[in-house]
């Protein structure tokens, strides 16, 4: 099998071009929703015999000032419960909708450890995630519900049909 | 951490709903995309320190008549890589477009393994997938091009806000 260039890493692009890094900020920073990834935990609690499956689901996305995606995230959801088990997270922002052919649209994948924040991280997580989504304040306060944050290490941006890049975490940083 | 009586194993549900059966049935017709969740390849060949994390992307589907969906992968993407080495993967389809706030909107996560078709399998593939995705014609005979379809194990429905069922494959047969 044949590598593409763009992804053969005998041969890893020298920079990020600048049109890259901003098609990719330009969907962290303009996408409310993404698809969350995580991996179905495999506790003996689980009926379900997808134990270390990828899971993927819908969340409601703020970005805080480092360039961080923040969640806010029910303990009695399934994505929360694999995220306490294993933090490993994945983002799919993508900006296909209205396309007649999507795959022509620019999706980014962001890969990177969730955790859960307390104390004024929480707080200030909370501030930027209800400025974004005012409606989440009906249950940001709830006892299960947690603030999260993904701290990005790799990122994966289709700029179109074939057009593939890979960023690292330190070239999503606004 | 007191689990929803919904995703309880202790308490599981008697039987799929009718209603719940038709959301799930309804989402899998209806939607042309969805995001594929797969398990980076950790293949030495990957400069990506990110083998075994989720990764999701961007996918288009159609449904064979059994009820599996169908997808067009590139031997060169990435998902496929990852399912070349793990077939484990997942869909999302969610239809909140337009909505004010995507979490009142249903969604739906189908687990089960990934393979890829040949022979008479690819070409019943072929004319299935065509007849909804037209304008695939384009490179679905190009050489690195293979149909993979997803034989469903389980689900996951969100029907709205903590309206959550799982269903298991044999539910969603049409």
């Amino acid at each position: 099998m044949t590598m593409p260039p763009e992804i053969d890493p005998e041969t890893p692009p020298p920079g990020t071009p600048a049109d890259v890094r901003q098609a990719a900020l330009a969907l962290l920073a303009g996408r409310d929703q993404a698809t969350l990834s995580t991996l179905v935990a495999s506790s003996a609690e689980d009926a379900a015999a997808v134990g270390g499956w990828p899971y993927p689901s819908l969340v409601l996305v703020a970005m805080d000032g480092a360039g961080r995606p923040l969640l806010l995230l029910s303990e009695l959801a399934l994505h929360t419960r694999n995220l306490r088990q294993d933090g490993r997270a994945a983002l799919l922002f993508e900006d296909t909708g209205g396309l007649e052919n999507p795959l022509t649209g620019p999706r980014l994948s962001v890969m990177g450890r969730a955790e859960p924040l307390a104390g004024e991280e929480a707080e200030a997580a909370r501030a930027l995630y209800l400025e974004r989504h005012p409606s989440a304040a009906l249950y940001a306060d709830f006892p299960d519900f947690r603030f999260w944050r993904l701290d990005i290490a790799q990122a994966h941006l289709v700029a179109g049909f074939g057009r593939i890049h890979w960023l690292a975490g330190g070239d999503l940083k606004p």
